[in-house]
């Protein structure tokens, strides 16, 4: 059993575990509003590219009930509103726009009452969460290539062996149960090799300003039984130099045609460290993270998050007032640093047709 | 007037800026017991590889007042049971050594009665203070060569003429003031360009997990009215990207002959990064910091720190109970990433004679 982090209510609305809270409290949300999932989202307490496209789709199905009972026309219009304030929660992630796409061209394709549409907007948010599901199982069994070669051949009754050995991986912020609907991205991999009794640790970047290595990568380490140890973005390259890092595996928040990747701040970085220790870096992504309007990384748009998260992390001012800061979500790394792209269809180099 | 963050107390104590406290509090403690300065150096309440060479010796006088009515024999032997506790207190930093050692040979090179050693402590006590505030002022001044050239060329009265626009340095950690008895390392150079009118913008790392960069480097360059920004330390190679880095400055606790550099934790990746980008990547310390001793930087030995300056930052839990943490206190960066070492005699390259 793995962890869930979004899930339907009861009541038809979106259930998402408050990922702001984590490892301290595990409290769950209901929304069915389109402000407080645009709020949701916007304070990542629902974070993750595919998980953020997961949800606004489920939230705005959810968000849908109360109009239900309006005329068709009326219904679409609302919908086109809340859909549009719902893709600008977060300009970085493609998924968000692309679910939001999907969502709208659902409704305007059905034919019939407005019961109709929004029963076919409810199916086609559940079916994008039970893609996503699907695509991170497909990812974690694609990604199992990118772990082999790491063995350690040994000796034993006269004949050569292969002993396997623990594969480290290092890993930066959340790619797993919590930034998905299934049970991961780039930790997908992780998860199904450790169901099949690959040795492993995983090396967790704590991933500031928002820690979401520590506070939630090592949190779905610790619930699976993984071993894995946290540490400042900035000793991983120490790591890389004393040879204790066999791959590292990262998501994306998007991807451009010739495959510049944009990620959590601090990939890009970590991307030119393994290439300077020829350590194999791959990008783990589901089809809805490829952005074929986008050429190439220069067009892609990167957040920029308020200073508080840098100068007042989780409460404590560790800045003086005065000083300003630069914190941006996300970096690009370019295509020529990135060993391959594992994707639910298997491990892909551009172009990708 | 320059910041001080250590000095003698009137009562001959070593007054010391609480740095744990900053920037909320500017708390002065006095110190002259042995224990006291080994905590205060330990917790690094004092820090910076020059500081705490300094603080030591001073600390060490003022611990042995209370014996200067001993028997020189007795009193030898407590002085060097107390500089052995002292240049314990941290592994890394070469400078605690060095400072003990001149010390203890000032005390068994003089002759005459115990008041006689007691007071050839002090005074050399108070010659390491006032050579590392010396120092501090020449490699501020030597290090100005490194910022030349970052002038734009533009014309004016169809001639043309050369005008200055921002140098735009990136730091990691704090070197300056509180990291000396003088106006810094590495943010020397930045005071006296200052000083000079150059106009200048200083990129401070926070520099995980202690947040040197945040809460001492921002508090610094706060005072002295120099424009700043902090950032994640994941965000550095972005702002590299943009072009918007023109040289980076750090400090070093440790040289070695070949020239390779221990630092604080995220270093390293700062310098593969600034090669990456070709940006210019000097390190500043003063001839206390090399260690003729250490051929390379395999013999360093790297500092482990608690794991709870990672998962329980400033008292906020970040990371589960079992989870692990991995927290060196320096990295070391080879000398063939160093652009050059900038010291109080010029900048120098390896072999350092």
């Amino acid at each position: 059993m793995h962890i869930r982090a979004l899930e339907w209510a009861p009541s038809g609305a979106l259930r998402i575990l408050d990922q702001t809270l984590l490892p301290n409290e595990e409290r769950w949300l209901e929304l069915d509003r389109v402000e407080a999932i645009v709020e949701a989202i916007r304070t990542l307490r629902v974070r993750g590219a595919p998980a953020i496209g997961v949800a606004a789709a489920m939230g705005l199905a959810a968000s849908m009930l109360r109009s239900a009972k309006l005329p068709r026309e009326r219904f679409l219009k609302l919908l086109e509103v809340a859909a549009a304030e719902l893709a600008a929660a977060r300009p970085t992630a493609v998924n968000l726009m692309w679910a939001m796409e999907r969502m709208r061209r659902v409704a305007r394709d059905v034919e019939g009452p407005t019961a109709s549409v929004f029963e076919a907007l409810h199916a086609e948010a559940e079916a994008i969460r039970a893609e996503d599901e699907a695509m991170c199982r497909a990812m974690g069994e694609a990604g199992q290539a990118v772990l082999q070669g790491f063995e350690v051949r040994g000796a034993r009754d006269g004949e050569r062996t292969t002993t396997p050995r623990t594969v480290r991986i290092l890993t930066h912020c959340n790619t797993g149960a919590l930034a998905t609907a299934g049970i991961g991205t780039a930790l997908s991999i992780v998860y199904v090799a450790h169901e099949r009794g690959v040795p492993l640790h995983v090396w967790a970047d704590e991933t500031r300003p928002l820690l979401q290595g520590s506070r939630l990568t090592a949190w779905e380490l610790s619930k699976a039984g993984i071993p894995h140890t946290v540490l400042p973005d900035g000793a991983a390259a120490s790591l890389m130099a004393k040879g204790e890092v066999d791959v590292v595996l990262v998501g994306a928040d998007r991807i451009a045609c010739n495959g510049d990747t944009a990620n959590k701040v601090g990939t890009y970085p970590l991307a030119i460290a393994a290439r300077h220790h020829k350590v194999p870096f791959y990008v783990v992504a589901p089809g809805s993270t490829f952005d074929a309007e986008c050429p190439d990384g220069a067009a892609i748009p990167i957040e920029q998050r308020p200073a508080a998260e840098v100068t007042r992390p989780f409460g404590v001012k560790v800045a003086p007032a005065g000083s300003a800061a630069f914190n941006p979500a996300f970096d690009v790394t370019p295509a020529s640093l990135i060993t391959g792209w594992v994707t639910e269809r298997g491990v892909l180099r551009p172009p990708f047709d």
